[in-house]
């Protein structure tokens, strides 16, 4: 998440709720982190707040039931190796995809008051690629919890590190292009792979130089690359399988689409700070309860005599949220009869929804109290958490350097 | 330089005497590096030469009489702050000062064999500026010796390290905003800003709170950005300048335009090894006596009796080079006289000149095979090189990281 501000129920319910229950799930080693040089792509301009929210941000983290004990919170900028990661990538990275990601056209179009044609901004998806994949672990799956609306940018990971793969972690044995090895490359493999071209790259009767092995092999390369690596490998028969080889450098992600309701604002759209419609996760009961009298209802029900529909009504979707019956037993169907039956009015519904809301409200805003009045703690808790993140963002580094540069393999081939 | 490939006399008159010369003028500190990740910007398809032409470079550095005692020789890979750069330096980047350089447009037309469209490809002038800037040191020049044709390059990093400069280096005191200094602000500032909406953003009457601060700061840089930050500090008056603070974080660059006499091929083209008409710095005397033999002269000279002009001979540019007075007094005469009254044939002038380059190379390649024979030492070289550069990067990244996010700052804040 990016610190632009403080949290409020919106992202609660859409994101945090989720991590939460990851974090306590023993099947997944969770890393989640304030995404501050994210928030440079877009208030490049202006600097001044992101530490602070940095802070905040966190605090919202922590109030929302996160535990540093139990999952890993950390500051982006604080593992620098996500800006080395996000320049190799930006190497393989096709200008097209970037262009045409929706979210990117759609900021573009609508952000008035900011200048958002900038190089940084266009290489979001990269960076954000960047980010997920350097929590690889061969072998091991990846997941990034995410809403609907998120999962474009997941995919465009995938493609990414499929493509980051093939050109670093897939390897063809020059021995394909031995001698006695000829007829079979030949025959076999350049039939398979469809190249008509075969000849001028394995001549048939004369020994490939250095240099004809790597065109050879570039080719090969391009044509999986355009097939699939899983398909060129069912594809070719047993006996060439031992001319190839696979290193997994990074996992390709999945998204773990999570029930996120997409809570409504005080007036009925999406809840957004810059709407001004939200209850953030610090709002006082004197605020809440201000706020809710003031909300959009269902718009059909003008008089106190007019029945309702609640499942048009934003205050029924609250109250699905904290008058659940775990909390508040009969207070849902309490609601629904006395709505469509005009037997209770808005103002007794919002207030029996503002009641709970406080109730559930009051240990978040009481856990973010204990860290507002301790920030240095918060400072610890990310602190400790980067160090953990960069340990393993180390050992990423390592494989993905060896994999597009080499040195691990030159510097033996020069010591010996 | 990027590890694409061997160097030959072409690059040792383009650039590296001058690397030579400048490494022995004791007011300057050089670093030359191996610009390993720029190679990836074209050769991200196949990076299995790049460590290996890595090594080789950098011999061919040395040979031509690079001194690690006297220089800093690194690569790049091994200072990945150079990434962290690249990266804060991205946000500010307009996307259309990158896509408007003229060598971008060029190699999109040209390149034939390699995709170029890429985002890394893309930002290559922004990772080139990181390069330059890392070495800033605050209040000292900051030096780039390119040729001619490099100009722009270095004008584009000019540019951004501007636009750097003015977004984190220039800071507009909150006191301004102040009630006692209302006045002082309106009246002086706005109307030297030209600020016709002053009102609204400084409100006469108000206290002004801290987002409308923020506002109102934003709003003057975005004016001192149009208007250049010496032509503001020129226009404001003495009593309003302890309102602005400067902190120059990072250097402008400037071209050192060094005398780079761009040799010829051996067929008259620009030397390069795409074209196959190169001399490497290496070449054996057999070959340097073979490739001059066929190389291009004056074309109107047909026959051994025809006078030739030397001012169009290829061989002459070369003559120009190894048979200066110094080595080979009285040759360049005898060169244009002979030329010119067809008192000699081109056979005898070119044998004449590869004798002066078998002569001039001799030292460069007997350096190049010591080092060639010990590539463990070339590999100690970069890497202690690489060391002392990262600390001056380091101390770079602190100013530059503090300058954008301000942690250091924030942190005292939070332990007092």
């Amino acid at each position: 998440m990016r610190p632009t501000g403080r949290l409020h129920i919106g992202h609660y319910f859409g994101a945090l709720q989720n991590w939460v229950r990851l974090q306590n799930d023993p099947s997944y080693d969770c890393l989640y982190f304030v995404a501050d040089w994210h928030a440079l792509t877009s208030d490049y301009a202006d600097t001044s707040s992101i530490a602070e929210n940095t802070i905040q941000i966190t605090i919202d983290f922590l109030a929302s039931g996160l535990d540093p004990a139990k999952c890993v919170l950390f500051q982006q900028s604080q593992v620098p190796e996500h800006a080395e990661l996000h320049l190799l990538l930006s190497m393989i990275t096709p200008l097209g995809w970037l262009e045409r990601i929706p979210t990117y056209k759609e900021a573009l179009e609508n952000v008035q008051n900011k200048d958002l044609h900038t190089y940084g901004f266009l290489g979001y998806p990269t960076l954000q690629t960047a980010d997920i994949v350097m929590y690889s672990e061969p072998g091991k799956g990846l997941i990034v919890p995410v809403g609907e609306d998120q999962v474009s940018h997941v995919e465009f990971s995938r493609e990414l590190v499929r493509r980051f793969v093939l050109y670093y972690g897939f390897g063809v044995n020059p021995e394909l292009f031995a001698p006695e090895n000829r007829k079979l490359g030949r025959n076999v493999l350049f039939n398979l792979l469809d190249m008509p071209a075969a000849d001028p790259i394995i001549p048939p009767n004369v020994e490939l130089n250095p240099e004809q092995i790597t065109v050879a092999t570039a080719f090969i390369r391009q044509r999986v690359l355009e097939m699939g690596l899983s398909n060129f490998f069912e594809k070719i028969p047993p006996n060439l399988k031992p001319f190839f080889s696979f290193n997994s450098v990074l996992e390709e992600p999945q998204s773990l689409l999570t029930p996120t309701p997409r809570i409504p604002g005080l007036d009925g759209r999406k809840m957004s700070k810059s709407y001004n419609n939200a209850i953030t996760l610090s709002e006082s009961d004197a605020d809440i309860r201000a706020k809710s009298k003031v909300m959009v209802t269902d718009p059909a029900r003008k008089r106190r005599t007019d029945p309702g529909n609640p499942d048009v009504c934003p205050v029924y979707d609250w109250h699905k949220l904290f008058s659940t019956p775990e909390h508040d037993p009969g207070r849902l169907e309490w609601v629904r009869t006395g709505c469509t039956t005009a037997g209770i009015g808005c103002i007794e519904c919002k207030s029996a929804m503002a009641d709970n809301l406080i109730k559930w409200i009051e240990p978040v805003r009481e856990r973010r109290l204990t860290y507002e009045q301790n920030p240095k703690r918060v400072l610890e808790i990310l602190d400790a958490g980067s160090s953990k993140a960069r340990e393993s963002a180390k050992q990423t580094m390592a494989r993905v350097r060896e994999s597009v540069l080499g040195w691990q393999r030159k510097r033996q081939e020069l010591s010996s």
